[in-house]
């Protein structure tokens, strides 16, 4: 039986819809989409509503749902909390279904739509995501939400990290020269996390609006062993 | 005096048109379109005309041109030769205009057009390009070709180098990730330049057709002092 494939997309503007039809996709947004959703599952929420417009996110509202959302880094009027993974706290999310706006995310769902299946990827459920991978006898594609459409380093970085767990287990090859910058940029950034993660221009929007405490969090290994999967546009716990 | 800004683009895809109206643009396409076009000068091209089109190609062959023309690694039957910079001998390129076929690059050039000045950059002329930048007090963005739209290393380990020398200047200041990664790549990948290429997989495509006798000598750092330079369309040489 001949290897699965392992590719890498660095933005939304580079992913080719075609040929990752019969692929696991795995999001990564770890500054702060995928590391706040793995929190969320984390502390016992039963299922998460990703949603693109703020109207939308403004009627689940009304309907009595719990909503996280945010725009350019400020928490709107009517949500109950902003998009920071330390907001989903047990006592707020336990049992409950979430709405959580971002409309980066919601593009990137939709385009991965044909994939055979979508799941979460943060550093923060980085080992029970690669070796549930592992067993899936599928092609993978690491996909990095990047920011407005651009490369960006720290899911870049994520991509790496999730890369060289997948092809340590000797089931996986690549060709992709994505996958290879990926590796080489994980193992620089591996020696010193926190200090790499310094110099990425996400980390300088974040903390020019006073949203970076949550950067350090972010970079844990294994916070979680849950595996968020997108079912009906719906994000769920793939494990329960 | 500020300091001028650099950026990086991984990929036709990814380039933001309107953010680099007042920026020099430098095309980095290094195995082996922006290779070939130094190499033609260097020995003594006296301008090169980029077409997209195999039809443009034959019309300029009709009319007497010198036309360098392949499609998948194949050189076009009415072609007097393929794209590969040992093409470009001085025997045959002194004093000419030539044409060279490349849907890639044609492609690049017209998405850049709106920039101050178009450059193209490879590792053969990369000490002369980058005293010139240095020299023009402009914006800089380093364009990667890519390849069919998707990041490649070589390229980006190329603009890595530039964007190297360009920072040492102290005259550039960046925030854009694309270059961070590609100046840790490059420094991954100085330590033994051919050894890296070898992963790569333009590298792949090139040996799996016989082209890839050429990419030493695309690795060789300042093998000219040209500068070509588009300028209405054409490529012409700006040093002379």
């Amino acid at each position: 039986m001949g290897k699965k494939n392992l590719e890498t997309c660095f933005s939304p503007a580079l992913y080719e819809a075609d040929l990752h039809k019969g692929s696991i996709v795995v999001i990564i947004d770890i500054l702060r989409a995928t590391s706040a959703i793995c929190t969320a599952f984390a502390n016992g929420a039963s299922s998460i509503i990703p949603v693109g417009e703020v109207e939308e996110a403004r009627d689940y509202k009304k309907r009595g749902y719990l909503v996280a959302a945010e725009r350019d880094g400020y928490v709107l009027d009517f949500a109950d909390f902003g998009n920071s993974p330390f907001n989903f706290t047990r006592e707020k999310v336990e049992g409950k279904t979430l709405v959580y706006s971002t409309t980066n995310g919601t593009g990137i769902i939709n385009l991965a739509s044909s994939a055979e299946k979508i799941v979460i990827g943060s550093f923060l459920n980085i080992s029970a995501l690669s070796r549930w991978l592992i067993s899936q006898n599928k092609d993978v594609v690491l996909f990095c939400a990047g920011w407005k459409n651009r490369f960006n380093l720290e899911d870049t970085i994520c991509a790496g990290a999730f890369a060289e767990r997948l092809l340590q287990s000797g089931l996986y090859s690549t060709i992709c020269d994505s996958t290879l910058a990926a590796l080489d940029l994980w193992s620089v950034a591996q020696k010193d996390l926190t200090g790499y993660i310094e110099k990425v221009a996400q980390r300088t929007r974040l903390r020019s609006k006073g949203l970076d405490d949550c950067i350090g969090f972010c970079l844990t290994p294994d916070f979680t062993e849950k595996i968020p999967v997108i079912k009906n546009g719906i994000l769920v716990d793939n494990i329960s």
